[in-house]
This record gives structure tokens, C-alpha cells and sequence, in this order.
């Protein structure tokens, strides 16, 4: 059988059009005043981290990763919401504080922190993830500058892989973290330095849809991490596991199953707790928070045939959304879920493909799907575009106007 | 034997630093203020259309396509020295008349025009290629709303492809133009609207590196062209061919040879001439007028050993730089020409990565390569990159700051 994408439930169809937020897609599109654009819908985000509150162990410390969807209302809906975030840059650090985050509970991860970076967030006192020993001596250079202790977590490079995951972080040669063998003595150093550890970062992997494999990862990781904590110079009172949580993106994919990761969580809390009581446990989840709470929207100007293949012409396209036109990592490309936002259901349906306003045959948003038959107006929506879509995209390809976000 | 790149001589290399405009590049980076950023060379540019010029048969008309490299001092740049200028979207537009360029000399091509780009092409004068039926309705339309009558070309997909194109436009079922067969009925219908004819525009494909097949194409383009003009309702005054010219960018690449394509053009402009001889051909390039003339520049932090591979950690990447990442359109990643542009030849060399500051493994500029041993603040220069780059990349990823660009 030709594998299907998961039914999207999560947005009610009223009169055949789809509603979110409690509004009819077709008002929402007047209201944002033009297409296309990407809304998020609150009370998504919201149940979908109060269903992590409620399925995971009590006490497990839950951070939203800012780089899936930093959009600034959406990081001040969440920032009440959570225990902390984790940011990769300068300009995500500022997001955060913005939002309302406590310096105190941010973390900075990234193998490429300037300096410059790095002495903006030790003025700002979050944690900073060092990934390397380099990192380390030019944070602790920062710090002296300042006249200020560095907060500082260990990002650890394991040796084990996260399997199944979509991208893997660890395993072998990377770009990320210290090499677990070298963490020993980085942090005999980190201690000379006078630095003021706090723990380890330790991060396999991302878009995992294996409950499985994210635990097996987290169980080696909370190992690993108290292994290493042997050598630091003070206890350890965090480990950030990670996340890498996936969502469904393509036909056959189905949808992580919480209640055996949560599971799997009780087990490795439960060590953690046993060998190291006063050590703070963290889970760093951001596409699994966003994504499907999102959509993207864009308006059909022409539905177009050329030889017998129908083509929907919209005013979107790759330069707004570069994951759903397959070229965001994807070896081979395949359809995120799309649909008619203004005729999900009912009247004649036909195979269409859906492309962009780009001369480019890369501007494609759907491939040879079956879709309800378009008039122009309609709108197009995809489907699980709430994470690593507007910010993951090149949206000056072409010059056409940049994608409006909304959050409702 | 390991295919290798094409040996980068387009810059000199004095006291072993790259130099640009004249400039070396370390003193170019002190300019800038900041890295990373992008240099495009005045000189390079202008000897490339040149060389076109003087090789390519006399008559030939030569126009810009704007997507290529959208910067404004680059089109200024380049407004003199062409013929005209193509552009893909309303943005573009205004930067083609901006440059100067006469609205005259300006075409507008794209599968998705929305009414409002139509409307302001129209009141701008610019020739617009028709990609659909619909859209000539559509601009019917927004002429008689303007009182003006729309200047028109109709761009037409024919039955052949473009072999060995690095990207097909044309033949089969496509969302550019319009079925060659239903051109004349088309015709009929537009010579009844009162629209202002001009010609055709035929496109097959991107980025291509044989002589023998891009002039296969333009012949095969041009018949086509004379075919249909039987049906349109006035004198085929123009054929737009496309371009196509492509540039070698990864290993075992050759650059294409100039002469064997002027010979076919030559035979081409014979025929057409022959046929129509009040017909003005026009060729339509991007990339082989920029991609050569610009280098994307990114300073390293640090050099960093995991398990015996090197990284060389830069403040540039991926965002910046999409094409080069391996993440816009190539199924197989392969490497860029890439060089230490203040350690171009002398001193130790290794086999390296160089990575970005991102926290996703997409982030490679350059996979295990041989390169100068780096130090902190060394300049890496990925070649190769005037066309396509900085627009054509998620800038916005992980809230780093832009890249700048500049033209020496």
C-alpha cells in the first residue's frame, strides 16, 4: 500500500474550511490583510505542553529550544509556560530576554560563539553550553574582562549515536560539543579557570519519531553525564538531555508515542536520582512544541494544466517555506501534508501540484497530491509549519515580499 | 583518479593573500567593518560581458536576468553594459529601473505574477512574458483598467529538453509557459484582446556546461519560435532564447567553451535572419555574468579537533551560503572551491571541514578538503559564489546577523 500522511486533526473544519485559533481561515486571511502567511495557533502550543507536563515525571525540567519558532509572541506565549530556554545565538538570547526569560534559566548552545557573543551573554549571566576548549579560555578571557564568573555547561559528544533520529548531533568526528574522552581534562581546567560549572549538555539527535531509540539516547546520556561528573570541580546540578522529539512530516510517518517515552524517562530519572539527587534534569524540545500547532497559507492565482498535469499556482512558495519544497536537508523529496483551506472536504478533487511564483521547477510545495479542484482565491495551508519555516527559508529569493506571521 | 575543482585563477595572489578589486582581502575585511560578507568584483563582471561581446556573434542582444545577483550596485554596474534586463518579480522590477535600465528594455517573467505585479508592470511599460492563458486574461484586463495596452511576449514550453542542464525549465508537463501546442489558439485570443506583441521567450534549462547541447537548444528554440510566429497576429519581433551558461562548480567541472556555442549561435542568427530578419535575438544570462566575479568571505574562530577530523569553526555558514551548504536543489552535497584567502599557498596544510556556527550538521561549508592550516581569524573564501547566494540563503536561521555585501 502506498503509504498515507497522518489525518491532521488538530484544527477543527467548519463549513469545509478550516478554523484556527476559532477563526474561519478565510476571515484570518482578510484579517492578516494579505497572503501568504504562517499562523500559529496558542491554544495548540499551550495543550501541547501542558500534555508534556501531565505524560512526563514530575520534576523533569522542561526548556523550549528558541530556534524552532522565534518568533517574539510566540516566545512570550511559552515563556510562562516552561522552565527555561535554550537560544543558539546573540539574537535569540535577546528574543528571550525579551520574552520575559529569567537570565538564570537560559542556555546558549552553538559551536560557532563569537566573542563578542560570548561576552553579551555572560553580561546577561546565562548559561553558556561550551563546545569546545577553545570556547572555554575565550569565555573565561570574556569573563575576566568583565570582572564577572561565567555560568558554564559542558556540551559532551558522545560516543553513542541517537538512532532512527532525522539529523544526528553526535557519534564520531562533530562539529558539536567536546569529545566525551576530553571532557575529563577540559574540566580539570574549567576548574583552574575559576569557572562556575553547572553541568553537561548532551544532544544526539533531532526528529526522532522512535520512542525507543530517544530513550535508549537519554538513559546513555544520563550516564555518560554522571560518569564525567566524577571529574568536575563541583556537583552537577543539571544534565540537558536533548530532545529531539520528531513530529510526522511525510506519508507513512506516524506520530511520537509519549506515554513509552515517559516511560523510559521515569526509568532514568529514577537512576539519576538514586547517584545524584540534587542534579536538575532537563528535556530540550522545540519543534515538538511548534510545529503542528503552525500552518503556512498561501493564495492560488491559477490552476494551470500542461499536458494533462494540473498545477496550482500560488503566490507562495520554496522562498517562504524551503522545508516543504523539500530542500531543508531532505535527500529525497516528499510531500508535507497540504490541504484546501477553504475546501477540505467537499466538491470534485483531482491530482495537482502545487508550486510558487519562482522560475525555478525547485518551487514546488506539493507533488502530484489529490486536493480538492482550485478556483483562484482559494487557499492552500501546510500542514506542520510551525517549526524551522519562515526563519529556515530564503525568503529574499526573488524579491518578492517576505511572509507576515500571526499567532491566534 | 579524484575529480578535483577547476584551478581558481579570476583573483592574484600576493604575499599569499587573495586579492579582489585590487584590494587584499585582509584589508577588504578591515573595510567591511565585520564579517562574514560577500565581494563581488567590478572588473571581473565587466570583462565577462566583454568577452561576450567579442565573441558572440554581432546583433546578439545580451540581457541581464536580475535573480542572478539582485544587488544594486551590481545592477547599476551592469544597466550600461547590457541590452536589457529580466526580471522575476516586482522587487526585481523596481531594482532594474532603479539601475536605470529603460522600462523598454525590461522583460517580466514567472509562473505566478499576482494582479497587483501585472498592474504595476503594465503602468511601468516593461514587456511582459506571458507563462498561461490565464494570465494573459489577467493582464488584459489590468490594461483596460490602466487605459494602457500591455506590451507581451509569450513564454512557451516546448516539447525538447535541455540535456545535461544542471536544472530543466522545459519539455513535459511543467509550470512554465505554455504548452507549445496551444500557442496558436493563444495567439488568436491575444491578437482579439488588442495586447501588443512582441514575441516568444523559450527557457529550457539552468546552469548547463555543453556547448554542444545549449546550442542544440537555441536552434531547436529558434525554429520553434519561427514556427509559431505564423500564428501571432503581428511580426515576430523578438525571441528571447534564455541562457543557461553554466559555471563549473564542483570537482571535475569544466568551464564551458565559449567558442563552440558563439559557432552555433552563429548558425542560429544565420537562420533566423534568413527567416526573419526584422527578429532581434536575445540571449539571457545570470549566473555566467556574476557567479565567477563573487566569493562569500567568513572568518574562523576556531580550529577544532574531534576524533582526528578537523573543523574549522567560522562565523559564517549554511545561512549565508545555502547553495554551498549542499541545501539548494543538489541531491548529492559536494564541495564549493574553497580557499584560506590570507594563507592561499605557503605553510602547513591538512584536510579539513569548515562549519558554521549553527547547530545543525547542514551547517558545512567545505567537506574534508584540503586547506592551509588555520588559525583563529584567518578568512576562508568560498569561490564561485556572485550568483545565488546571498539572496538564495535562510538568512533569518538562528537570529545571526546578515552578511554584508559588497562590490570592489
Amino acid at each position: 500500500m502506498t503509504p498515507v500522511h497522518e489525518e491532521q486533526r488538530q484544527f477543527p473544519v467548519l463549513d469545509d474550511c478550516l478554523h484556527i485559533g476559532g477563526i474561519a481561515l478565510t476571515r484570518l486571511a482578510e484579517r492578516v490583510g494579505r497572503t501568504p502567511f504562517y499562523a500559529y495557533e496558542r491554544s495548540h502550543i499551550a495543550s501541547r505542553i501542558a500534555l508534556l507536563r501531565q505524560t512526563l515525571p514530575a520534576g523533569l525540567e522542561l526548556h523550549y529550544a528558541v530556534k524552532a519558532n522565534p518568533m517574539p509572541a510566540v516566545a512570550q506565549l511559552i515563556a510562562p509556560l516552561v522552565d527555561g530556554f535554550d537560544v543558539a545565538s546573540g539574537g535569540e538570547m535577546k528574543i528571550a530576554l525579551d520574552a520575559g526569560m529569567s537570565a538564570s534559566q537560559v542556555s546558549f548552545a552553538g559551536p560557532g560563539k563569537s566573542n563578542a557573543e560570548l561576552r553579551s551573554a555572560i553580561a546577561a549571566g546565562v548559561l553558556l553550553h561550551l563546545e569546545s576548549e577553545d570556547e572555554m579560555h575565550r569565555a573565561a578571557r570574556a569573563g575576566d574582562l568583565l570582572g564577572l564568573t561565567p555560568r558554564v555547561a559542558v556540551r559532551v559528544n558522545p560516543e553513542f549515536e541517537l538512532k532512527y533520529a532525522g539529523m544526528k548531533m553526535a557519534g564520531g568526528a562533530r562539529q558539536f560539543g567536546v569529545d566525551a574522552e576530553r571532557v575529563p581534562a577540559m574540566l580539570r581546567k574549567l576548574g583552574a579557570l575559576g569557572l562556575d560549572f553547572h553541568g553537561f549538555h548532551l544532544f544526539c539527535g533531532a526528529q526522532n519519531l522512535s520512542a525507543k531509540a530517544i530513550c535508549e539516547a537519554q538513559h546513555l546520556s544520563v550516564q555518560l553525564g554522571l560518569r564525567l561528573a566524577a571529574h568536575a570541580p563541583s556537583a552537577l546540578r543539571m544534565l540537558n538531555i536533548g530532545g529531539g522529539f520528531g513530529v510526522p512530516y511525510f506519508p507513512g510517518e506516524r506520530a511520537l508515542y509519549l506515554p513509552a517515552v515517559a516511560e523510559g524517562l521515569q526509568h532514568t530519572m529514577q537512576m539519576l536520582s538514586a547517584e545524584s539527587p540534587q542534579t536538575r534534569l532537563i528535556l530540550e524540545l522545540g519543534r515538538y512544541l511548534v510545529a503542528e500547532a503552525g500552518i503556512y497559507v498561501c493564495r492560488v492565482l491559477e490552476r494551470k494544466v500542461s499536458h494533462d498535469r494540473v498545477f496550482v499556482i500560488t503566490d507562495g512558495g520554496m522562498h517562504h517555506h524551503l522545508a516543504a519544497s523539500g530542500n531543508f536537508g531532505q535527500v529525497i523529496r516528499k510531500n508535507y501534508p497540504v490541504t484546501i483551506g477553504n475546501r477540505v472536504h467537499a466538491g470534485a478533487r483531482e491530482t495537482a501540484s502545487v508550486v510558487g511564483p519562482l522560475c525555478t521547477p525547485l518551487d514546488l510545495l506539493a507533488d502530484s497530491m489529490e486536493l480538492a479542484r482550485v478556483e483562484p482565491g482559494d487557499l492552500v495551508v501546510v500542514f506542520q509549519s510551525g517549526a524551522y519555516g519562515l526563519t529556515a527559508s530564503p525568503i529574499a529569493f526573488l524579491g518578492h515580499p517576505a511572509p507576515l506571521e500571526v499567532l491566534v
